[in-house]
């Protein structure tokens, strides 16, 4: 006899019902070629003996095996496997459980993206993270925002509404984008020049695929943003890197080029270039948008730092000027509240903006469209407005506080420039000491390390000033110990 | 002298302090060519006076421009545009405002994704809309999701984890993901084989620009969800289409195709096909398996609405079957929770995860972190779990209801097989009667319309039951209508 007790699997501490696990088991051994077409199951109560279980459990599986067409029942007379099921290549049976199929890797020919994957960052959480300069979360107006999301989704209109026209972002969030634009940026847009996406990277992701090729080259700052120089290259386009001075990027340099080869884009960072936070100057914004017109290429600007600028007014964009629709603006609401609040957006020319939607409707069809209504609220209530004002100063103050703590404590391990805005300084380890080493410390972590320029980004924006003293504190402990360990190998030699 | 009574506009009602808006219009008139470099400027009491404003405006707006570096201030002496302004083309000064650049197209070249962009859906909302299957948000534990969403915002750890390891899915809601496969589908899978996406069509986007490129072939069923074969299209890939029975997609004439030329994939979506809602039967299911190891394709398995079966259990997942890896399977929150919820996932081998994750930081970086530990905490909690009991129950009631309603209202006009499970009903309209026509109605929206079957989805799940009557009485008032037309035209001959 067949020996059903070491094929059929159970275990009553198991959340799956008894009857379904043996259902189950049945199954696999069907589909292992293990039981075949047309063979004869024992009877409920023989297999209920069998496995010492209710024979109640027993007809209770054989009737999910029949309603799932596995079995066939004839009432009173027999039980047995149905008739149509192909039969595989029967296989030796593996004592204990089936092997998960995702132990194994896919044997099939697929793009790779990436060589090596980065190690997500283990589970441990250490005393500080420095960040790249995000946003503090606890000073966010997160409680309002729920509160808000929590009431529309009560609400049977918001309910309707939150279902439809999300691919573009919802209406109320666009025309709540629009003004602010205006009003902080002298941006002149309608809501037909604004996609809704998840944040600045997914509007380069879409100006990439959109306006590049394989034959296309974009021109980028070096060092840049490298997930945007990825973007780009997942379009399929060159890559060509222009140096970025204390100025900005080098527009000399990008005339040049274009002189000898079409250029399709540029992409620019104008406040704040990541990873240095220089700021660029008016002179060459102006060259900029002079050469996009002259060379005919598109800018993609990403200003996803604009709002925090310290010193004067921020500089207008260049998508304000007079720039004949050439220009791709791109923002985020990520560094305003939170990382985590996926909602970015592009301002671009309508024809363009239509084509992205298209585009984006086939990666992830829409944003959670009450999470965007949620937001538009706030900001017609002038709560982020608010909340700008309150985190600028704050950040501000960080700013300087770090900037004292620097000079203090690190003055002879580190060189920066104060940047005039944003979240973050551009902190250049020298050369004596390794920043890579130095990151090993399990109390500290650099989220964002350059190893070939040994330096950082120190989000200060995100730390208090307890918490900004303790991150120094550590670097500095680090640095001493580093430093002790050069001069022991000096004394040693 | 230069008339700048013409070329400063300033709007005391405007939100934008007067300052800052002279500011504005002295760098668009700078950038316009209007005003050239080293160009004097009047004095701050002499403009004052031109504009009608107070001295102390003047100097603030002049302080914003010496800061921007648009203007060099000499103290006591004088104020000019600065030297190193490159001169534009001048442009003849257009009165009023600035045209927005934004009116302009885009007049680069750009790919063209879609021709046609269908309308938004107009701003008014009807009385009924009928979707294609939509869960019903008043069910939803939304309140809670959010109470813990905005509880873990406030917390520290939180803070800090919610940064970090998203682009993957936080590990907590992979944790909660491997056991909630297991216990509703047999699906042995690590966290390692997860990745949470914004929805399933993300899965679907992420899975064809890996496994499809320019050369490839992916068979999928006819009709079928058209989102995802334009996901296909994006590839570059061959879309090739098999017939769709009362038994799902023709697995007999994939092997023949199969034996012709080389398939990379196959699409299905075994529970409730888009559009038809038929479940694919087991015999096709084994037979799928085989081929798919005997012509080595990937399957793709889109099983976006596996939790609402009716009958007896759904079918295991072709991924829960002894498959060797090549089953990418697809699922996603939208259709349990909330279509706005964007939280979706796939479970496929390590090694393809890692390259789709590489690709999706390339498009989006990550989800949000705080939404998908909200949702984790739900899971392990037991709210979704009997959210989605207490679903089923009452979506069976109006699949019931609305099959009672339409044999009772609307028999003669239409035809439909009543799905064994899923969220909506495939409806075909009599030929003498036009879908089209009969969605005019502007009371009502039918949300998807196959106007080739004239045939649409019957989303019922999201109506309750006064307002699925509401929804077949416009629907039957509308076809009596037309049918009088048509009796009238008769008549008239």
């Amino acid at each position: 006899m067949f020996p059903y007790e070491h094929v059929i699997y159970f275990d009553r501490a198991s959340k799956i019902p008894v009857y379904r696990q043996i259902a189950i088991s049945i199954t696999n051994a069907i589909r292992n070629g293990i039981l075949k077409a047309e063979t004869r199951l024992p009877g409920s109560r023989e297999l209920a003996k069998t496995l010492g279980i209710h024979r109640k459990t027993v007809i209770a599986a054989y009737e999910e095996l029949d309603a799932q067409g596995w079995i066939t029942v004839i009432p009173r007379k027999c039980v047995s496997v149905a008739a149509h099921i192909p039969s595989l290549k029967p296989q030796k049976w593996i004592a204990g459980d089936i092997p998960a199929s995702y132990e194994n890797d896919l044997n099939l020919p697929f793009r790779i993206v990436e060589e090596h994957i980065a190690d997500e960052d283990a589970g441990s959480v250490p005393e500080i993270i420095i960040d790249d300069g995000h946003p503090d979360v606890r000073l966010s107006p997160i409680a309002d925002l729920l509160k808000t999301y929590r009431s529309l989704t009560s609400r049977k209109y918001a309910i309707k509404s939150a279902h439809t026209g999300t691919t573009q972002g919802t209406l109320s969030l666009r025309e709540a984008l629009v003004s602010y634009l205006s009003v902080t940026r002298g941006l002149n847009s309608s809501v037909e020049n604004l996609l809704i996406t998840h944040g600045a990277q997914m509007s380069i992701y879409l100006a990439a695929q959109l306006l590049l090729e394989r034959s296309s080259r974009v021109i980028v700052g070096k060092p840049n943003y490298p997930v945007a120089n990825k973007a780009f290259e997942e379009a399929g386009a060159k890559v060509i890197e222009v140096d970025v001075d204390d100025q900005g990027i080098d527009t000399d340099a990008i005339e040049i080029i274009c002189g000898k080869e079409r250029i399709n884009a540029v992409y620019v960072i104008p406040h704040h270039h990541y990873p240095t936070t220089v700021t660029l100057n008016v002179e060459r914004r102006m060259k900029l948008l002079e050469l996009s017109k002259r060379f005919s290429f598109a800018i993609i600007e990403d200003d996803y730092d604009y709002d925090y600028h310290y010193g004067s007014s921020p500089y207008l964009p260049l998508a304000s000027a007079h720039h004949r629709g050439n220009v791709i603006y791109i923002g985020s609401f990520s560094k305003i509240l939170d990382p985590s609040l996926r909602i970015g957006f592009m301002v671009a020319p309508k024809n363009f903006v239509a084509q992205c939607m298209a585009l984006r409707s086939v990666i992830d069809v829409s944003g959670d469209g009450y999470m965007q209504n949620a937001l538009a609220t706030l900001m017609n209530g002038g709560e982020l407005k608010s909340h700008i004002r309150k985190a600028k100063k704050i950040y501000h103050r960080r700013r300087s506080f770090l900037d004292n703590l620097l000079k203090e404590k690190l003055e002879k391990y580190v060189s920066y420039v104060l940047p005039t805005g944003g979240m973050a300084i551009w902190i250049k380890l020298n050369p004596a000491f390794s920043l890579a080493q130095l990151a090993l410390n399990p109390r500290l972590r650099i989220s964002k390390i350059d190893k070939e320029r040994n330096a950082f980004r120190f989000g200060f924006a995100s730390l208090d000033e307890t918490e900004l003293e303790q991150a120094v504190g550590l670097l500095e402990t680090g640095l001493q110990r580093m430093e002790g360990g050069v001069a022991n190998q000096i004394t040693q030699r």
